[in-house]
């Protein structure tokens, strides 16, 4: 596995390079992550980030060959801390030693990017006022929901806004259980199993089953919406381990699924939060939420729910989010330099996809047999044909989808089936983007 | 409608009021959004965004009584150009005046806050530029998705991915006219009526209708997401005027709905991009859009689908776009000073909500009695019982839903009747958060 990037490497696209100074990249920890953000710094999508250093116990063990020879690979964390890297990479998680490491780079003035929800859950409000004691940055957008932008979409996204409520699926591993016993009546136990054996659950699974983890970025999300301080530890949690197939069968019957929820409320002035099973509406967003996806749906005073949903957890995902954050450090150290670089481009319609049509034929012909023809002989296959037979239509219209083509072939087919006079009307032509 | 504000006053609440300095707001056009980002000013949420003027044309038949005394009511933009105003909130709409108000306040050193995807879609990276030059911020998270951080969440929130496809509904109006079609039956000429009443659309509605808004949206966020300039005018556009009531009949046929549109995408080299009606899944999230809410789905190569949804239009959550702004405008003026304040509370979880049971009866008893006594004496009532006569629960397994009621009284009930003998093990209780 670790032969290989963490996923193919990019291939050169339309999109611009940003060009920016260099800031110097020192990364701890070469587990899943790490690995999925060595592979997205060795492409070519931002040449602005530097990795000089991955760091990791008995790193000999961890070393692959697609990491750049310049890359320097290290079991000595004070050569990090020594080195001139401008922003040190927290992958290791847990509390010790990542917070003493975080601690001595911020008062070195380096800059710390951390994917760690449990150092940040309880110690994030005096790292925080440490960096800017130091005039450098904390950021850890990676830390709650994985590669969904929730903690930039609530501060500063809806920071104009007085949140609430905060409500949202927080665990991708919970998620996957739940969603597998959901759907395919499979015993938690060997829904856990799979989970492990896919990589998305640990050998020690508690953090995740028991909601703890869920808790620490509960309280992380507390402190950006709410902008209060609350004690993980007093956030209430219930494992989802009871949870039978029964439940399921149960829920069903309600119109509800069960996942793995965590909340915070704002109620006559005290803070409500706590983690755990809970029904929820099959069709609501939680209840949408497949295999490890994450979601949250805060409720604000002025602007109601807002929705984000997406990629929790995995490597690639939250490697995103940790990318995200190392740009967000290199641009406000080149701020003053220069904005980005726009690429004016010419604009194209011709999307490839599944087409709908509705006709309304003139009297006089074969309307379907006409249509089809005008179609294939641009290539066009149809995929399904539509017809009502309905009293209150008396225009007789006829509807088709295609299957995946060009808008302009379907639209020069339908001009000459018009040119010759089997339409009694302009046609109406939509994609069909459907996903089966 | 004017003489009160745009929705009631905050309360007093836990949150503590961030404090910084103050930052001058001048608002230009005190209209829906005018008015409600002047409510959210004028309660005690922002004390550091002070409201120092409201510029209109012919102000005076603007006036409204709730606005404090110490905002200055102008029709004179000189006056406002002239003041010593930090920030300037252009909510005009509109190229001209809005264009050459924008590039005189940002040419005196003033940040401006703007709504106005039109003057973003045609003039952004030249303003930007200009306010780079001046050492000042130009903001416009408003500009697409209203109340939706869209923007923010594609950059800096996914800027760490690779972008390669953008999907969304971002037209409220569009919105509401094909949800209300889809849901009611209505034709498109009533909807837009109801949407014209309930002050959703303008009375010349075809911006909205056609896909002009939608599309200047979408080249804004072409920019954030794939950093290329798109000419909006050379995005294509389908009115939705053309679908009627058979098309959503062919549509549920089909396991879809019809909504407005916004796609870009990057294929092979170039860039597709149109706006117009389109068949999509009813249970995806485009599909799931309700009323005039905005979505967008991003797909990126490493992080996958994101989905943002929610309020995308109305003066309230158009109004918490415009309010993020100018904290984040505020932040960054005050940033050396202080952190936020945050202020450690104690949790509690007395949720009042629905509950689930499931309790595995012990052989001896009428259980359904014995445990609707114990909740009915701890003043619960029953909602719903659900029991299963299924083969393979030998347990004999019972669950109920609770009407709202709080966590610690089922605990307590279900307590006493673990310990009067009627349960054989241990129960499961959970949240039940049913929307009915």
């Amino acid at each position: 596995m670790n032969a290989s990037p963490a996923f193919p490497l990019s291939e050169p696209s339309l999109q611009p390079l940003p060009s920016r100074h260099s800031c110097r990249v020192a990364l701890l920890g070469f587990g899943t992550v790490g690995r999925a953000v060595a592979t997205i710094l060795q492409g070519d999508s931002f040449p602005q980030l530097h990795l000089e250093f991955i760091y990791n116990r008995r790193v000999d063990r961890k070393r692959v060959p697609w990491v750049p020879r310049d890359v320097r690979w290290t079991d000595d964390i004070e050569e990090v801390l020594a080195s001139d890297a401008d922003v040190v990479l927290e992958l290791a998680g847990g509390i010790e030693p990542a917070y003493s490491w975080v601690k001595r780079a911020l008062a070195l003035g380096k800059s710390v990017v951390t994917a760690n929800k449990k150092l940040i859950a309880a110690h994030g409000p005096e790292l925080l006022e440490l960096a800017r004691g130091q005039g450098c940055r904390l950021e850890f957008g990676a830390a709650v929901a994985g590669g969904v932008p929730v903690l930039c979409g609530v501060s500063p996204g809806l920071s104009g806004d007085r949140l609430l409520k905060l409500c949202g699926i927080l665990n991708g591993t919970c998620n996957f259980i739940l969603h597998a016993m959901d759907t395919r009546s499979v015993s938690l136990a060997a829904a856990l199993r799979e989970a492990q054996q896919r990589g998305y659950a640990e050998a020690e699974p508690s953090d995740d089953v028991d909601g703890l983890d869920a808790r620490a970025k509960l309280a992380i999300l507390i402190r950006a919406g709410f902008h209060l301080q609350a004690d993980p530890q007093q956030i209430a949690t219930q494992s989802i381990w009871r949870v039978q197939p029964a439940d399921f069968r149960y829920a069903h019957e309600l119109g509800c699924t069960i996942r793995q929820v965590a909340r915070a409320e704002i109620q006559t002035g005290t803070l409500l939060a706590d983690v755990g099973p809970a029904l929820v509406n099959a069709s609501s967003p939680l209840g949408c939420a497949r295999d490890n996806q994450n979601v949250l749906v805060t409720t604000g005073k002025y602007g109601g729910e807002t929705v984000f949903a997406g990629a929790g957890a995995g490597g690639a995902p939250t490697a995103v989010a940790v990318v995200s954050d190392l740009l967000a450090i290199a641009q406000s150290q080149a701020a003053a330099v220069a904005g980005p670089t726009l690429t004016a481009v010419p604009v194209s319609y011709a999307f490839r996809c599944r087409h709908y049509v509705r006709v309304t034929p003139s009297h006089k012909l074969d309307a379907v047999n006409s249509l089809r023809g005008a179609l294939t002989g641009k290539g066009i296959k149809l995929r399904r044909l539509l017809h009502h037979a309905n009293p209150d239509d008396p225009q007789r219209s006829l509807a088709l989808v295609t299957e995946e083509c060009s808008t302009q072939a379907v639209d020069e087919a339908l001009r000459q089936a018009r040119e010759a006079g089997w339409l009694a009307e302009a046609p109406l032509r939509m994609p069909a983007l459907m996903s089966s």
